[in-house]
């Protein structure tokens, strides 16, 4: 028999809802952004998830570091304004506890002559962070593997599109119904193109997809564009300039790559198009989608993402109306997993992983 | 000593709720709507309820079905528009698989070769559907007696007023802050009509009141209506017609039958109020509300049911108030069971039912 | 080593929040209103908290009662509007039930014949109910302590100013996003005062602070106002007179104290400020603060005390946003308890009274 669709509790059931929490999004590393939003010194965003806020800062050695937004004094939420910039201290308003910028205590006024009191036992809740591509990556266990170990098979995948140094020329964040695994899945199989994406067919056939990813926490490969398309765009053409090192075999495709658990990136001849997935709860979603290109192309007169930004968003938002319909769906009590066609092998191959991270299957 | 009012946890706990989604609401056959709102092929109404969805349909043999709203590939939710007429064929809009009207699968793309696929496994989801008296009626438990049997004692109560040829002049839908059987208690005594509806006192007099269902799933009877009305409307006077084969002795008087767990029928001597009950939390309620008359009174020229309409919408508010109201107080740590009066027989009658439908007392 | 502050367990978890409600806010007597709200005979306010109503009511010998909003016969609240006046009956509006101003049952129609059936078996539940400084204040638990020896070491501290006789001259209400005892513990000290309150720090300095209660359930004490200033104003000028009574030690002076768990008391030179604390979730609190003044002030051309309730509704919303921040820090999975300042040992006291009373330390 051939794979079915995943079982219907782990798009509903609130225990593995923590299931997932406990063994993905507290051991894995998770996507919280751009390292271009927070370019100079004292430049920070906040992370909110679950409740939890976090401060992403680049410190004054040019790194960037990622505390619990947590005064260590009485507990007090240090930051509220969601992005801006730390004047060399980071000090909370309540009774101006203040930190350097590697989180530090520095100083913390009338606490003179309390008993056992030490600066240096009071530094802000550090949290494992990198910056890899661009983006910046947290992870909330000390123990789990290093990120190069993590994202070996594909650290070096997106060099030809040199991603480290993109900036993005447009942000939308959408927040979608549905579970994150739908979402994966919805991304990882065009068989639903013809009917949802009607304005993709004629650019990408859904017959010249194959996958470079087919096991394991990454997935994903090319598409080729139809000949008479330069990229994805509403009118075919370039928004900017062929990457430089772009090979010549990936001058005429573009690239459908899922990261687990929280990023799809999507390298095209001009541009990056990329996914950050936030989980928010069992039946909810937040995706911030961002168009990358390179500084230089964003800064040149006459600049102009339109054709690009405005074909993917009419085309998430075509995904994410079947994404919240199949929500609705798999919580019902009638379904059943049903079987996989020829064209979703990757969801297979992500519900595969999915059962052996959680636990369900043996790995 | 005389009966007394339920125990407030039978209004406020989850155990409780519970207890009546499995031995009540997913074992008994309940209302979703009027026959006549689907009358040609093709024509399906959606039934929400606690999240769930069903598509009532009627085949290309005129026969009523009901299906899960769920796709057999991979979930989704079929149809989102809460009524419609579908053209011969149930398509998915996610990869169109596609469904006649009896729930068979047609059409599934790219399947062909797919180990061990075929079409007949992949029927939609049917629910037990009967029509009685104009009314849908679903049950989801395919194991609970036949409908015929369930409705038999009251099965032909309603031939006099052709219930099942009449047709809805007019609907109105409330939501209402009290539990289900708060509402079948209020509808079940005119004990509270002085105070509560002083414009109903002068039609039909509680000493009037009578019951020939006195005990079990249906309960109810007549009331006589005073001299000058000849039924219940705003000034007194017909909206309609004296229904042709309506007895003698029921020309002077209106009905109030509760029939468990989901519907009110009211037969008045020129049209039929039927309220259609909806259980959604423990604290809220549903009630679809259908003036009911034959389809040829209401396509005469000048035909206008606004007498009808406006006194039992006035006398419907003024009841989901008092039902709100106690509600709230049957959920306070302080209420006890009260001791019925002489006019409540038939609440301490719905009691019993309901006491022995979910096993606190024995049947 | 110093004291901490609490551990994030007592803001957050459920568990505990029910401790509360068993072991303080149904045992201790909680503040709620003023008996000059109520003043003649049927006045009465209704107390929601919880889910629950209570009808307080001034009856015909001029006590105040408390009842359950709760009519004994099939448990209808009877009266949803806030305040008000009885005209010698508390009738439901259901089915007529009517009682006195005492709460007996004095009619209930069609309960004639009704076996068993007694009015007096059916008065309106009542809860212990006491007036103390013209505070009015209720207690849900028959056994626990009588008023006057729980508030006996308090119980004249607010004589010369004779809070009893005094009147609201202004009346705002406050919903903040933080647990009740962070509200607490804000009032406890000035340590947070030159950061978030710089208008207050020139007219009382944190240095003059000192304690005359410093341990068990009333904490607080007296600040010195700075010369310039001889209240609490946004021009440091009185708004009303001097208390006549006031001791010639307490005319340069602010008094803070809290009443566990309700009630905050502020006595100025020519004004008392109250606070009420009410408990509305683990994270949401409802302040109601009072401006209070004498009658006779208060009844005087040209009476205004904008610059006494402009100067508090300024500092309150200060406080409150830094509680809010404190709330959502203290939910964090990285809040550990902090060491307290040299200037926080009321918080360590109200600390200690807090854990003894829910049974987490020994008393």
């Amino acid at each position: 028999m051939g794979a079915k669709s995943l079982c219907g509790k782990y798009f509903s059931s609130p225990n593995f809802y923590e299931q997932e929490t406990q063994k993905i999004f507290r051991k894995e590393w998770i996507c919280v952004g751009r390292a271009s939003d927070i370019s100079n010194v004292g430049d920070y965003l906040l992370h909110e998830i679950d409740g939890e806020s976090f401060i992403v800062v680049r410190n004054d050695r040019m790194q960037v570091n990622c505390f619990y937004n947590v005064c260590r004094h009485r507990g007090t939420r240090i930051q509220e304004e969601p992005c801006g910039r730390f004047k060399a201290r980071i000090a909370c308003p309540y009774h101006a506890w203040t930190y350097d910028l590697q989180g530090n205590l520095k100083t913390a006024p009338n606490m003179d002559g309390v008993e056992g009191f030490d600066l240096n036992d009071y530094t802000l809740g550090a949290v494992r962070c990198v910056v890899w591509q661009g983006f910046v990556l947290i992870n909330l266990d000390r123990e789990s593997p290093a990120f190069e170990e993590s994202y070996g098979p594909i650290y070096s995948r997106f060099d030809e599109w040199e991603l480290a140094d993109l900036v993005s020329a447009h942000r939308k964040t959408y927040d979608i119904g549905a579970n994150w695994k739908i979402i994966f899945q919805n991304y990882s199989e065009c068989y639903h193109c013809s009917l949802v994406h009607p304005q993709l067919s004629p650019i990408t056939s859904v017959t010249t997809a194959s996958n470079d990813f087919t096991e394991g926490p990454f997935l994903g490969g090319p598409m080729i564009l139809s000949d008479a398309y330069d990229t994805v765009s509403t009118d075919g053409a370039l928004c900017g300039d062929h990457f430089p090192r772009l090979s010549d075999e990936a001058r005429n495709k573009v690239f459908f790559y899922t990261l687990f658990p929280s990023l799809f990136v999507s390298p095209h001849p001009d541009y990056v198009l990329t996914h950050r997935i936030e989980r928010r709860s069992r039946n909810s979603t937040r995706i911030i989608c961002d168009w990358l290109f390179p500084q230089e192309v964003v800064d040149r007169n006459g600049f102009d993402a339109t054709n690009a930004i405005d074909f993917w968003d009419v085309t998430n938002r075509q995904d994410w109306h079947v994404c919240e319909l199949t929500q609705q769906g798999v919580q019902s009590e009638s379904y059943k997993p049903g079987p996989y066609s020829n064209l979703e092998s990757t969801l297979a191959a992500f519900d595969r992983h999915y059962l052996k991270v959680i636990g369900e299957i043996e790995s």
